[in-house]
């Protein structure tokens, strides 16, 4: 229930892997009023690669700062064409980002980028969540918990990944120590923004997010907080020292990171003093502008998948295994957040269309070419399957070091063929996380969609109703992510009592609804069963003892290869 | 040696897929002087096809006819700009075929399909080989002989194929039993042609080929010739007429069919009377047109591969699972003659090409763009790994129902990567053909390739070279199908006593050679290992009881859709 302080507005700030966005959201009906969308001016799309590297993607600092003045500024300057929105109505600032994306910063918790002489190191810069440099250190980092009598993987699915803040930090140790060095803490971007925009930048004091420290970081009460420095002195002596140098504490994004200073106010058009909420992950935030509750799991389908729920606390959670993070009060306060997604969704039909679509589909929209021949065809019609790993799997099996693999080509296979398989490949990866949820008793009682995909797809959406045999809504913003870090800002500024109640009010879903088809069903039934079959031989270690070791004996003579 | 009648040439006639081609030959030395292709007209290309049925591929007999007149005439007219060439020097035809291509004939032995109400009939026309639509009946025929006291099997492969005979005769019954009535009795290719041009064509007294009786019709001594009446009349009491109206006996390519007759003679050019040679396939007249002899394996490459040997008949032969056919006297009189053969390679290229070749590769020969990037590239460089199953198995497994397969594909992974591995992909399973060879102590001293993929395709030349780890020979000719029955025509024309004293004046390899690099050879021994799991997971029957029948489900779904 709104307060009776009159009408209010809420800005959402959402770091994307491309661009910024900002919102401003009416926090009485969740209308949003005005946006703009910043694309990062470095690298490629934003994302700093390097050549040799395939796994690398790094960000620069610099175009995060560039990012929430130019987004907010705008967004403010188009409210203002919005009868009755005024800078002076705007209660509060949310801001979601993507994750984990540490920062190497110095003593005042500034980016290390910003320095010249560490301006071009690509170590110094944002480590992007999608850097996959460090899957060897992820690997002993793995082999090093599951040891531990702290068992520290029971909350992040049983195997390390990656893309998680330890890995990066333990691999720019090895591949660039005099960075390492430099840095007096590693900060991530969903606390640097909120820091950084209130002015309380200092590592040891920062607001530091339950979101993203315990997803990524390691962060669990039940073993008080931080993983312990014997255990990160047993990878490497000096990484504990990345953990004197953070604050202790992580908290949920209803608590006040801080206030807009006088400063970051001017640049973007607003008074200073508004309360910003502490910073949380963008799909964690999507998920609560989806309208998450318990029963509803959210899916935010875009390049990559995140799949979420939330569970009350009152409940004992058993710990499940390959999903990626059960946070205590990640998603909303005092809930269970419960994280699962797909490594590569829209990325595997992008890499299809750049890389597989023959000439005949190749003109104007590629993607729309090849599903206007794709939805002809029915389920099973072309006798293909795949996997659905192209960029390794984050659920059930987390797992990097998976590839793609595609069954069932004949002479006679087509392109779009092709294109529907691979749809139908992420649909049954999507399939294999709503049944482990429900093996373990969470049980998904609807399903949420929201993302670029579930927003402009139809095709793809029946296919996931008829595979999952279940109906697939749509959450009724466009904009989940920025919506989410609206509510939260709408929270701390006081409109709403509880992110509940903020929910009920600003979110919802779309009239138009996917149901599952009973024949279609059917069929997909029975391929699932072979989706599975393969997945487990492939997938799962031990399952098979010979295939389970291939696609990590082909990466391996590859990376070899590679180096020469 | 050649005999002292002075200069002689012969002719031979190779009916290939879609064309047919008439090549003059100097017996002395195997120069070959004049040649001729005349392309079917019929069809696509010259086959039959059914737009509802994918597995059904026929041709019209009516194009062979004039296919022999028209080639035959225009490679003799053209031989005669050739200074000592006159038709009077002609002194021997022989004559290769695609097979099995069995023909529906009347009580003379002429096609049904030249009568005009069989003309429209597609079960009445000539049954192409790569024809797959009797795969039911092939694994009813294996079923019943696997279980049969004569060990019917064991002479080819341990499975019947759908390619062959009497799996197209009882689909015949079945789908259009009209035709099998009329039908007085089925003829193979290679036995109507020599046949007709020599006016013998009565099915009881045609002289009948070892070839393609010995590998495609259960043709053996050891069990009196034909399969026994009680075998077939098990299948279909019907069959057993099939196996009445045919010569009960079959004899090599060096025994005579019958003279040219006076009227085809004047259609082409030639004197009548002129020997012809009894018929065989195109791969078997083609290994003895490379030079082949006990030690030396032909692979003939194009869109499919054959892969012969031959050996003493001195020396008990094993039966070698898995290998299409090992019959007495079938390339070689005296010899026995083994034949293993891939569905599919440049079948496979081809179908990348056609259906996944992006804009980029599309200008000019596609073949030729994708190849430049592919052969920049190292082994396991890309990652990836396929099996080389686009049209079914048919050495070692012997199954047309197993299907393609590509593992390891990122987001990175480029056209050029995926057309490469496909390359590679045939290359390992011609490399399985030969060790299935040498487990069963046929040794491969060396290996002769010919056929259009060898020819002209350095690239998959050296691939093979690198993955076999052996060198790869080329046959001299270029038309080693046309040169091997030319062969023939020179043996039963009189110029030498044998064919492999006419090999060794009229075949020879090239100067060029592919010889393996060693550090390449390594990689790829690694990269076989994983190939040969997932080869035998998905290809050999109780190897992974799971992942062994995922291929034929695919295929059941996919038929069971198609039909509605």
């Amino acid at each position: 229930m709104a307060t009776n302080r009159g009408r209010s507005f809420a800005i959402g700030v959402d770091y994307g892997t491309n661009s910024v966005r900002a919102l401003v959201v009416d926090t009485s009906n969740g209308e949003e009023i005005a946006t703009h969308v910043f694309a990062y001016p470095s690298g490629d799309e934003g994302v700093l690669l390097d050549a040799k590297n395939p796994n690398l993607a790094r960000q620069n600092p610099a175009d995060y700062i560039e990012g929430f003045y130019a987004s907010v500024r705008r967004a403010v300057t188009a409210a203002k064409k919005h009868r009755g929105f005024k800078p002076e109505l705007v209660i509060g600032i949310g801001v979601d980002t993507t994750g984990s994306t540490p920062i190497p910063v110095d003593r005042d918790g500034m980016p290390l980028a910003l320095q010249s002489k560490f301006k071009k190191k690509l170590a110094a810069q944002a480590w992007l969540w999608k850097d996959h440099t460090s899957h060897a250190e992820a690997a002993e980092i793995t082999a090093k918990a599951k040891d531990d009598s702290d068992r520290y993987l029971t909350k992040c699915g049983g195997t390390y990944s990656s893309e998680w803040y330890w890995s990066k930090i333990l691999h720019c140790k090895r591949e660039d120590p005099k960075v390492f060095e430099a840095a007096y803490s590693w900060v991530e971007l969903a606390d640097f923004i909120p820091a950084f925009i209130t002015g309380n930048t200092d590592p040891l004091s920062i607001k530091r997010s339950i979101c993203a420290a315990g997803h990524k970081a390691m962060f669990h009460t039940q073993w008080g907080g931080l993983p312990k420095a014997k255990f990160l002195e047993s990878l490497d002596p000096d990484l504990a020292k990345v953990r004197e140098h953070y604050a202790r504490e992580a908290v949920p994004s209803d608590q006040v990171a801080g206030q807009l200073t006088a400063d970051v106010a001017k640049k973007v058009g607003l008074p200073s003093g508004i309360p910003v909420a502490v910073g949380a992950f963008d799909a964690h935030m999507g998920a609560v502008g989806a309208g998450i509750k318990p029963g509803t799991l959210v899916k935010i389908i875009g390049t990559s998948t995140c799949d979420m729920m939330v569970t009350p606390m009152d409940r004992k959670l058993p710990d499940i295994p390959g999903l990626c993070g059960v946070v205590p009060g990640s998603i909303i306060p005092g809930m269970y957040g419960l994280e699962a997604g797909q490594s590569a969704v829209g990325d595997i039909f992008n890499w299809f269309v750049r890389n597989l679509a023959p000439a005949k589909y190749g003109k104007g929209d590629v993607h729309a070419n090849l599903t206007k021949e794709a939805e002809k065809l029915r389920p099973g019609e072309s006798g293909l399957l795949a996997l659905d790993w192209n960029n390794g799997n984050r659920t059930v099996l987390v797992d990097p070091l998976l590839t793609g693999l595609l069954v069932g080509q004949t002479l006679q296979t087509t392109a779009p063929e092709i294109y529907r398989s691979l749809v139908e490949a992420t649909a049954f990866g999507a399939l294999t996380i709503i049944n482990r949820l429900e093996e373990y008793d969470v049980k998904v009682e609807e399903v949420v969609n929201c993302g670029g995909i579930a927003e402009k797809n139809p095709f793809v959406m029946q296919i996931y109703a008829d595979i999952c045999n279940r109906p697939m809504k749509l959450s009724r913003s466009a904009q989940t992510c920025a919506l989410g870090a609206a509510i939260f800002g709408a929270v701390v500024g006081g409109a709403y009592a509880s992110v509940e109640q903020a929910q009920q009010k600003m979110t919802g879903v779309k009239k138009l609804m996917f149901r599952p088809d009973k024949s279609r069903a059917a069929v997909y039934a029975e391929l699932y069963s072979l989706y599975k079959q393969v997945h487990d031989a492939f997938g799962v270690t031990g399952k098979h003892p010979q295939l389970d070791q291939v696609m990590k004996a082909l990466i391996a003579i590859r990376d070899r290869v590679r180096k020469g």
